[in-house]
């Protein structure tokens, strides 16, 4: 079996289409031309294609819509893209037991949609929402401003069905609420990007819907201060769905962007979805001010709180405008976001750079966008050097190189340095156990094989 | 290295100590003695034993308090058991973060006490809450009835420390909110039932801690007016804390018991922890009595709400006395509790055995208890064809063959019916992967070796 057994329908190998798809939306992350593009249709036919790949002796990427942050689509030489795109379909949606069944190919912001058309939410809202796929948001154990509150999408995993390296089909987990009948082979596949199989089904756990969200935003005239805010609302474990904060060189980027009038060092955006959201909203006030907040807004008008959030939606739209952009995606205990956000700062000072801070402050999980010249060697010397500052700085504070983007190959050498020796033995374990002879994916998460 | 070279405090032979380590509280489950019992005081010597254990070509079996009730912790013939009870140290709580760093030794009470002193709380409660060590919790991934709301133990591993089958000793996880870091070892470790590694530490995260519940008692004239309203809490999204079911038999044993006075078809325990519970409260009054509920008693008052709780907490002890028992674990989606109740009926009619039926309504996780007389060989063949076809009635209803105790010795068979032979296999492939000669509790789980 080849390629050229496949059903010509669902293999392209025209070079301007291959082309398109040799990268995710990484930066300064190796990628080669993939040899073909496979677009199977059915779980037998992506168990053709990986059969097909491993008879031409070539390597498989699975790819979902392309918008990932950490290289983990790319091309290596001498492999094929995956493409889940026309495994598109939503199988159910099962109200009463709040459980949906979907292809991966299935855009995260369409499922939200089918499902809050029925009464039921499924919280993850990663930035790429609206145009990144579930199978994606899976493989990458995708998060969003959703988790201070909901979690992440592993949370909301029951069930998989994957093709492995070899075509076999496994299925994984269950459909009820609870259940411990074996490994939980389920979260092991998650955020396992693409090196261990191809996911081709995915039953998730649904909730009801919330109410619609208050909002409060705090502008603040020092970072530590929205710091303090921060600090003060996670000890009083605030139940806020939202809790996001924007650095000043953010804020100038945005203003410059959109002539908000955004003049602070630090922004606090936070929203509680409670039915009852007054004595929340109350606290959050009272922490803000209580930190030394210059101004607090509240309003509990649905479109108010969207106009507010809009800011923080522009925030990396207008950081891509000074220039190229290297985007990390750090995550620290509560306790050490304004050590992080100062260090940047420091980072950003020593290499004479622009460097913006955003990220979801409720759960330490910020994202140091480096600002960069990727026509200047030197512009981009110091940036990768600034991100790998950054990304060290994260792992001195007790943190993890990697919040919800994943390891791909950008921090594939990071993971090395992030897990202990022990650690990395048992991953190429798990790794040859599940894929022996490395086809899927290789070069993403743990790096060149050895 | 031979069990003699391990420091002599911490190896007992003594034959009629050893004979108290040589099963848990599974009934029908096979067992030998083992040739040791172990009893490592820090990581390091749990690395020795594993070396040492290796070096005399026996297999070992970790051992918390021996409360489970999947034969888990039964020795099997040529083994040393391993006890965590001297690891009892609970290694830190930081407050700020939420996080609790413990030995797998701690009794699960003791930890939710000490995190209640600070005011947080560690929600996980199997029935064995009193008795029952983190380790064991964490090695199964056990449940209770705090699930409705608050999930399982595995919800609140953020990492681990586990000696592998070698000696060499594996970190996984962080304790951060979030991170993607590498595979989800921690995840495939919980409810792994000692097979991959001995678990030396657990980083748990914590929650705030929540208002006293208020509680709702409801008892009705048939069990599908119950599951209605059981099935109308659900449909409605309720945001109950505890959801607990009891059938007729096990309300008769009770009252036998007790002398409570309870006489009906079932009984229906709320309860609800909200800062407000009064919407809730008579949302679920609402849905009791809409569906024919003969009485339904509400109350916010903590001690009348523990003291209705305690014909729950009476349902094993009353059924115990009715002579030896077979406790299932099965669990369904919601929709089929009711099924599976008067399958139950129907089962205990046929082979002329009591069984009495309660457990988490609210996840579909029920417990048939099944009454039988051991030293009847026919009694004792009834007992086994009932556990059977209730466990398979679970499948048929689209359940799991169990839902919070594990799998062990007691369901290794139906592990292999729940799972399809490709799953089987990864399993393996898993299992080979770290434990590649098969030393830790061999026949747990997967069932004998092939």
């Amino acid at each position: 079996m080849s390629l050229d057994d496949l059903p010509t329908a669902i293999v392209q190998t025209d070079p301007d289409v291959v082309a398109g798809f040799a990268h995710d939306e990484a930066r300064l992350v190796q990628r080669s031309t993939p040899a073909a593009v496979l677009s199977p249709r059915d779980t037998d036919e992506v168990a053709a294609c990986l059969r097909a790949a491993r008879a031409a002796g070539l390597t498989v990427v699975t790819r979902g819509a392309g918008t990932g942050l950490a290289g983990g689509a790319n091309a290596p030489a001498g492999s094929v893209v995956l493409s889940t795109r026309r495994l598109d379909r939503i199988v159910a949606i099962d109200v009463e037991e709040r459980v949906a069944v979907v292809q991966p190919g299935v855009l995260t912001g369409d499922l939200r949609a089918a499902v809050e058309e029925v009464g039921l939410f499924y919280p993850p809202d990663p930035g790429s929402v609206a145009i990144s796929t579930i199978g994606g948001n899976v493989a990458t154990d995708a998060g969003g401003m959703c988790c201070v509150k909901y979690g992440v999408t592993g949370d909301y995993v029951l069930g998989l069905e994957v093709v492995l390296a070899d075509g076999r089909v496994l299925r994984t987990g269950r459909r009820t609420v609870k259940g411990v009948a074996g490994y939980d082979l389920t979260h092991l596949l998650v955020g396992s990007e693409g090196t261990l199989g191809v996911i081709t089904e995915v039953t998730l756990r649904l909730r009801p819907a919330p109410p619609a969200p208050a909002t409060v935003v705090a502008t603040f005239a020092s970072l530590p201060d929205a710091g303090r805010a921060v600090e003060r609302m996670s000890a009083d474990a605030l139940d806020v769905s939202l809790l996001e904060l924007l650095d000043a060189t953010t804020l100038r980027a945005i203003d410059a962007h959109t002539g908000m009038g955004l003049d602070a060092a630090a922004m606090l955006l936070v929203q509680s979805d409670q039915p009852d959201p007054t004595a929340t909203l109350a606290a959050v006030q009272r922490a803000c001010e209580g930190a030394g907040a210059v101004d607090v807004a509240v309003t509990t008008d649905v479109e108010e709180g969207r106009q507010l959030l809009e800011a923080r939606r522009q925030a990396l739209p207008a950081l891509e405008r000074l220039g190229d952009w290297l985007l990390d995606d750090v995550c620290v205990p509560r306790r050490a976001i304004v050590a992080l956000v100062q260090g940047v700062e420091q980072v950003a000072r020593a290499e004479g750079l622009t460097i913006g801070v955003f990220g979801h402050a409720g759960d330490g999980n910020m994202h140091p966008t480096v600002i960069f010249d990727q026509q200047d060697p030197e512009s981009e010397a110091a940036a990768r050097r600034a991100f790998d500052a950054i990304t060290a700085l994260a792992l001195d504070l007790g943190g993890t190189v990697t919040g919800e983007h994943g390891v791909g190959r950008l921090k594939a050498g990071w993971l090395a340095r992030e897990l202990d020796p022990v650690a990395l033995d048992v991953h190429r374990a798990v790794k040859a156990a599940l894929d022996p002879e490395g086809r899927l994916n290789p070069g993403s998460v743990l790096g060149a094989r050895r």
